[in-house]
């Protein structure tokens, strides 16, 4: 699309009353992103950031800053008087900075957030075939009711003779299949020319974009059509229970697109994948797992359920047992962790290695074939290859003032609920006893001891049975 | 309704064979509460629990001690041999006690637990108007097939022609719309004066209660109809799987309900929401989250997945990560809790205190912005605000005979692997050192050591590995 | 069935390239088990393994691998040129073994899982009844389109006129409801005089089995249809949706017979169970439970939300709270368990015991009414009756070369945080103080100590305060 032609109109001025909530509406979330987000970066594949105008106004600065970075031109609506009143503010933008009109303006909807590029470009390409004034882009639901509807002439060619809301359908029209998605392409001049002509006679005392369509069918000007191939993907989100309609019906559509690409997602429905997640082809993922961010996972590994995994890299033939949660790490090939692991940032565990139930991780590195299997604390750590870490080892990191840093060296044992007090190094091939407290360094090779000697007092329990009886 | 014109009769005899389940049918429960509950607690909007008669068969002591604190009245019917010999058994009580018979009388099912309020004055309100011997709620499924069919001389008119069972349907009568629901209301007197003529000339040998309406429409008395609005609200359960569709449908209304009060709730029909549990607006929970019994959620707080959370008060502002379980305690503003954090009664967890992966907590305060962040064990204990808890300690409770009480001051530092064994006192910014076993009170800002001293053995791996070689 | 009149032909040579997965399309699991199994099982109910001929041919040696202990054969099909060439293979093995040629061969798809035996039987009985060349199985979809339809002269009566591929059918034939399930019955001898016959002249340039009919058609032999009672149990797995879309067919179809039989199962389609296992009636499973392998529970047991039991036997009367998981263990009646508890094989949990949350077992042996309520690591122990074992215990099994095993008397109370370095025995009715490592055997009744004594330097936090500040 040659970019001085066209611009695009974004409306993210709503409050969305109907969602009971202080936030504006555009940046309520699906799928883990503003619903605003997805609009622009679909607008983005027709325009660059710098024709594409966000009409901002309930909550403006928020949404500006939730936006910002996309590179998006804002024009503030102050008063939210309709989608007409709208258009006013952004041609009198435009009047305002001087700035070249362009000779086409597709108007989006700020909380229809499954438009897809191939729909914005069929709206463009029927425009220009058409040479249209206006083109409208419907869909045909399973049931129309309460839906404005688009009427034509001859249901086989794109000409409109009306938009009609439900209220005013004639009882002939009641049944007419096609609605409108609120989503237009204007030639400019067209459209501007008659902004000022719209009025508010209306049951919400409203400047109507839609009214300017009987305008330019009144002077014969051409206003078109054209079909979403798919009813989702103009439906916007009035309410909460909608917008978790939307978000349900993305989330499956990635599901599939990964099992298309030769993942196995048992109960693809249920599982919670980010659109941005890539996954190797024979990786298993179980029910109810969560895939977030720019989590990206290899082949032929396999992520148990309930587990939550957000902005890791996963390698080939990786076992993630039930209910790990990983947040923003690495795991090396061939390494199991699980069930209830726990990595937090700046985990890398190494290839082989196993990480197993009630470990935490924190900044931390792990080396090939290291364990770490049972209820430990694993922060500020730098752990060699074929290091042993027994259950209830803590690195005890915090001094109450400042983190310090623990280092093992290849080979070494350190030996059950052994308390690794930072900084220290543990020297490669050493061995902790267990139970110990270390608080200075251990040689390469060393057996390190820091725990009392066992005493056994025969007789005490029953001892103590007795004075307490007699107490 | 002035309640000694109406009274309500519950069938909560039978045995509910079809569950192969040990326990009386109308205590199943769905949503967390046994199914009889939820009918009385309907009829309760129409009269006060006195003027409510339960009749009850099966395991008749049981259901009397599940329902016996609704304050209803019982009426026993020994055998169960049918919907008409439970009338009689209640008539039979009324003539015992003398009390004054209600002029009309509602007769619900104990196993048809959606039943709504609106529904139970609908069929009043109707009886009352037309001057009814007997008003039948009727419905309309998408597929009557199976159901006894309530027959009218006019579609558009309440009057009933007739009762009949699918089996003595006519192929006319096949596709007749309305079902029976089995749910009544009676001039008493009208039906009091048929039960003695009820036979048992049919297939399972017992009297019908339907078998009224043909006796009156015979008197040419007026037998009419009135329509639910929805379906599921006259579906009883007569298998476990109906069971758990009504259990379904109840759940995902809860969950619409929140949502329509600005509450977002991913993947709404993956939650458990129980009916009382109340959820300020813009609070996130998210997929797989079980809000259960009496839980309060303030506002802008966020619940993730495969959390738990039973009869709690929880503030604003909250986090709770995944997988918690949280039972009969408080959480307040601003806290961060979890992954897997373990919440045992009574605990109360202080405004932006911080409760990590592993922690459980038992009969336990937390002070404001303190923090238990790694595999603790924290039970009886007070632990005042801006304390550090390090990860693996814990409050050794228990000496093996009574419980004892830990407390700590105010920013107090409890280093990693401490065990504080009660009853003890850990004084206001005192210092615990890694891996001690407290036995002895802490005085405030004191340094507190109960550990043994580190030894290293150089070559010690190395001299063990040739002995055991030589071996 | 007389098994030297029927054999049964099994197609499983397919790569299945729209899978996009290395590994053949029988070998993918739904329900926890490869597709051919399911085929193969459904086969045995109807001929002996040595009756079953599997054609395999991409990865021929996996596929055999895989199912080898059923005792079926293989016949190569080396190149796979299509279903007739398949046959042509099977003919060619007949020839060479010189093996008595069956009366009647039935030919099923390894691809097909959910085929009953029921429908085998049933085309069987067809064939014969109706002294028929080949038989098909068929079966009426909502919507047929892209299915090759079976065409029949009367739809009262069995014989069938053609099989039609999707794009051969004439307008007329558009609307044809009866779709070719591939699922054939044949007389021996008629198929295999017209293998030769079959070409090549088709899109894919294969080698097709459907063609066979018309041959026989032609000659006016008897081809009949019989239709499946339910469409499901003849859809193949082409892509892995399809795939998945079996998996939860299955599951479901396990649920509703569990349920059937006095098992309250919360939300049904959102429990994994796989076949094998069984559940005794009024036991509670609640959503989002997965029950593996061979797992056997008994009768009233609570299983929470999240846990995942795979190949255990389970007690009455025992409680598993949320996010549990056990593998290859046993739990006797009354136990308690959870949240969050682990046993790894070989765990054997006593009658009442307690298992409580970040609890770790492996091949070890708790007594009857023993509690280990938090934070524990139990491997390679045997654990008497009575005892308790405080929060954070560990049992040092390894030492870094072997593993040793703990033995822990009757009544013994382990004191929180004690490391018990095994080998070593714990006397009954001893008493390990909290903190202490245990590396020598403690007698019956004495109290064993291991930790060292409490100092407490006063004035300490205030003085280092002041010298870092000073630095």
């Amino acid at each position: 699309m040659v970019s001085n032609e066209f611009a695009i109109a974004i409306m993210a001025a709503g409050k969305g009353t109907r969602l009971k909530s202080k936030h504006p509406k555009v940046l309520h979330e699906i799928g883990g992103r503003a619903l605003l987000l997805y609009v622009i970066a679909a607008a983005e594949t027709a325009v660059t950031p710098d024709h594409i105008y966000c009409i901002i106004g309930h909550e403006s600065e928020r949404v500006k800053a939730a936006v910002a970075a996309t590179g998006v031109k804002f024009v503030l609506q102050p008063e939210q008087r309709g989608t007409g009143h709208a258009m006013q503010m952004l041609k009198a933008d435009f009047e305002l900075s001087g700035a070249p009109l362009p000779k086409h303006l597709l108007v989006l909807s700020g909380d229809v957030p499954l438009i897809r590029p191939e729909t914005i470009a069929a709206v463009r390409d029927t425009h220009l075939r058409e040479h249209a004034a206006m083109t409208i882009l419907t869909a045909v639901p399973t049931d129309p009711t309460g839906y404005g509807r688009v009427l034509r002439a001859n249901p086989n060619k794109p000409e409109v003779t009306a938009i009609v809301e439900q209220k005013a359908l004639t009882p002939d029209q009641l049944s007419a299949p096609e609605i409108n998605s609120g989503i237009y392409c204007f030639e400019t001049q067209a459209l501007f020319s008659k902004l000022d002509a719209l009025n508010t006679n209306n049951a919400h005392g409203e400047f109507y974009l839609t009214d300017i369509a009987a305008m330019l069918v009144a002077e014969r000007k051409r206003v078109v059509a054209v079909k979403a191939n798919n009813v989702d993907e103009v439906l916007g989100a009035n309410t909460i229970a909608e917008m978790m309609h939307l978000d349900a019906a993305m989330r499956l559509a990635t599901a599939r697109n990964l099992m298309a690409a030769g993942v196995t997602i048992f109960r693809p429905e249920t599982c919670v994948i980010d659109s941005a997640v890539t996954i190797g082809p024979d990786t298993v993922i179980e029910p109810y797992v969560q895939l977030l961010g720019s989590t990206n996972i290899g082949s032929d590994s396999r992520i148990r359920s309930y587990s939550v995994i957000q902005n890791c890299t996963i390698g080939n033939n990786v076992t993630v047992l039930n209910g790990c949660v990983f947040d923003d790490s690495s795991v090396a090939d061939n390494a199991i962790l699980g069930p209830y692991a726990r990595l937090r940032p700046e985990s890398h565990i190494g290839e082989g290695a196993h990480i197993g139930n009630f470990v935490e991780t924190k900044k931390t590195t792990i080396g090939k074939g290291s364990k770490a299997n049972h209820l430990s604390y694993l922060g500020d750590a730098v752990i060699g290859a074929g290091v042993n870490i027994g259950a209830g080892t803590i690195t005890c990191n915090y001094d109450g003032v400042l983190k310090h840093r623990t280092t093992i060296g290849d080979g070494a044992f350190v030996g059950s609920d052994s308390n690794l007090v930072a900084p220290i190094n543990i020297g490669a091939g050493s061995y902790i006893a267990a139970g110990s407290s270390i608080t200075e360094d251990v040689p390469d090779g060393a057996l390190a001891l820091g725990r009392s000697r066992q005493t056994n007092k025969p007789g005490w329990v029953a001892a103590r049975k007795a004075a307490k009886q007699k107490a």
